[in-house]
């Protein structure tokens, strides 16, 4: 097996340096390289010192390909093009017909802004200004992104820091003629994804290894992710009969924690079984406060199935908009079965669906009591054939306590919808 | 002014480099070393591939301080103490002490999970082996956190991979006998924090450069985050002046967008005015779908103010739980001004609140029209001493049109809480 060619990302950015920020290109970026056959060495996140910017182009030029991201904006400190061309040693030119491009849509924004168009002429022709051997893929505002092949023999492409201009000028990237010669050499990798919910980190590794764990040609990687367990099995070309055999092995030794082949989220699949089975579905929030409606919302076409929810934060809300019993209340209190089990009919009742899930619990830091500690949260999902409840006694801080909740009740839908529709069929 | 000494982040992880998760260590690790006087200069994330590994600590052992995150586990491919060790050309012993303790736990674990303890030996024994120079800083389950200065004068501190465990052990870290000698030679700098809303970063760096820009001790980073944009100044000691004088110039210029000086975000300074107020507060969402409230209670203590909040996904849900007029919804359909109002009114009756905000829009990528496209969001605001409305046509996608609308709501609500409580002085 020839190794695959190496990638270095390099993502530019004081306040991503500093950690007032979190980089989001450099990840993305790495599952591009990786998923067309590259190898992600590294990923490499620098401030605009030019010293140490310059340090981190020169490492990246040892790859073969160097992904760089920031450092594109018309002002003296955005020095990437500048730099990258000293660490590789090719003359800057200014691209005219680039330039022209940039100018008639700075004069537009001078207009807008109503500003002199030579505020902007020196930011113009720096922003034109490429490696003589590079040629634009496309502009971001007034930025264009580049590609070039180093006199190293690395494919350099550089991209607007902003992500959603970089996620839209990649795929130019991707078809420029240097990056096409350089995918040619490289021959993706298969892909096995396993989700898993329920079932701990290390016990997922002790099944990798009982299964004769990876090599040959297949690598895989386990992580734990909002309570779930996310296997990847990365696939050389040649080696996908090991890949399909691995992969049989943890089914088999995993099955039953298994909720997904593909990367689809929990509230993707509890929509599109409910979906499915023809059921409506509503939330009854208390300790998550939304966050199950959010996640549940967040999937395009949600509205087939959802239909809204209610955030009873206070007990009042419990009693008025629930029907919860005040007597549940008082003998059980807010965080039990019963009220979990309570605010869920009352959901079903009052918005009239099928389905609802309800959550409850104690999210701290502070309510907690040595009965009820913080991070003991009840569940409770109730549909036409029958109902699922669960109590968690939750590790963590409030906000990990909320969201594995909210992971929690999902999953606990989706094996309420599992449950009624095999009897149904 | 002497420069601070420079500190690199080495996170390990394959993962991470392959971008299967997003790494928060990085970031954190950055804001500490910053925020102690040292210079972020470096973020590098490597693998478990040992050239790319060792390679990354000998860069990091070229700065004054190495901060490495993760590769402390038991098994064969956490390599993070074997290759520090080769690459600061320092030799490994076993540290006895350490293992009687690493033991004692894994002996524990090996009883609960019924294996025997031999499986767990060569573990404890590979994670109780330390570079002879290093110094345990605490234990993250069986993996011990390190401190040791290398030959090359670097001060290298190895933490654990879990973020919660990284943040837990950091303290220990700072106060270890090598840390504590680099820090003796740095002078943490101050920092003015501005945070502002409803203005664009690119006239924020006007401002900033009519304020006659950063520099003589004091730099500056703009950066925008959903939908706000936070100034950060950063103040080297010496120039305290200067940066007085750069943040009064700032919010001379930025006055009327300024919304804290502090990194409290706004559904804090909601929750805290509401609470000076002794209002309380509900929500009524359809496109966010529960994102308000969620931000809400994500604040400890919310339940101070917060009541709770219906989300109305569907109009039958607007109609029968927000009372929204059936005519409102005929006339001017469920995104505009009309329904957003009635809406907020509505919870605010249902639930008894002194204050309610109201959310509905169009978040796509289905469901535009001509009339309304998608990410056209009517917010409604509405309390004791009046109400405040607000549309938007909000760019991107989603998932970040459903963010900023709720962003926007709660700088909303924020501006409607301040204008009562004008009025109340």
């Amino acid at each position: 097996m020839t190794p695959r060619p190496r990638a270095v990302v390099v993502v530019t950015g004081s306040e991503l340096v500093r950690g007032e920020r979190t980089d989001r290109n450099g990840p993305f970026l790495a599952a591009e390289a990786l998923s067309h056959g590259l190898e992600p060495a590294r990923i490499t996140i620098v401030g605009d010192t030019p010293a140490e910017l310059e340090a981190a182009f020169r490492e990246g030029l040892g790859a073969d390909a160097c992904l760089v991201s920031g450092g594109l904006g018309p002002t003296h400190d955005d020095r990437t093009v500048e730099l990258l061309a000293r660490a590789a040693g090719v003359e800057l030119v200014v691209d005219e017909a680039l330039e022209q491009e940039i100018e008639s849509i700075s004069r537009a924004v001078a207009e807008r802004l109503q500003r002199p168009y030579a505020d902007f002429a020196p930011g113009v022709t720096k922003q034109a200004t490429r490696p003589v051997t590079a040629l634009s893929i496309g502009l971001a505002g007034t930025a264009p992104g580049l590609v070039f092949r180093a006199p190293t023999g690395c494919v350099v492409v550089v991209l607007p820091g902003p992500p959603s201009e970089l996620r839209r000028l990649w795929p130019n990237a991707l078809v420029s003629e240097p990056m096409r010669e350089l995918l040619a050499r490289t021959r993706p990798p298969g892909r096995h994804v396993l989700r898993l919910f329920g079932v701990s980190e290390s016990a997922v590794a002790r099944a990798l290894e009982e299964a004769g764990g990876d090599g040959g040609g297949v690598e895989a990687t386990i992580c734990a992710r909002e309570f779930e367990i996310h296997v990847d099995l990365l696939v050389e070309p040649g080696a996908e009969e090991r890949g399909d055999a691995l992969e049989a092995e943890l089914v088999e030794r995993l099955g039953p924690w298994l909720f997904a082949h593909d990367e689809r989220r929990v509230e993707e699949l509890v929509l599109s079984l409910a979906a499915a089975c023809g059921l409506s579905l509503a939330t009854a929030e208390s300790c998550t406060g939304g966050m199950v409606a959010a996640r549940l919302t967040g999937v395009p076409g949600s509205s087939a199935s959802f239909v809204g929810g209610v955030v009873a934060y206070a007990d009042d809300v419990k009693r008025s908009e629930l029907g919860v019993p005040e007597e549940l209340l008082a003998e059980h209190g807010a965080v039990s079965a019963e009220v979990a089990a309570a605010m869920a009919d009352g959901v079903r009742r009052r918005l009239g669906t099928d389905l609802a899930v309800a959550v409850t619990g104690v999210a701290g830091p502070d309510g907690g009591t040595a009965e009820k500690p913080v991070g003991r949260v009840h569940l409770h999902a109730s549909g036409p054939d029958g109902s699922l409840a669960r109590m968690l006694d939750l590790p963590g801080e409030r906000e990990q306590i909320r969201v594995r909740a909210a992971v929690t009740s999902l999953h606990l839908l989706r094996a309420l919808l599992l449950g009624s529709r095999d009897e149904d069929t």
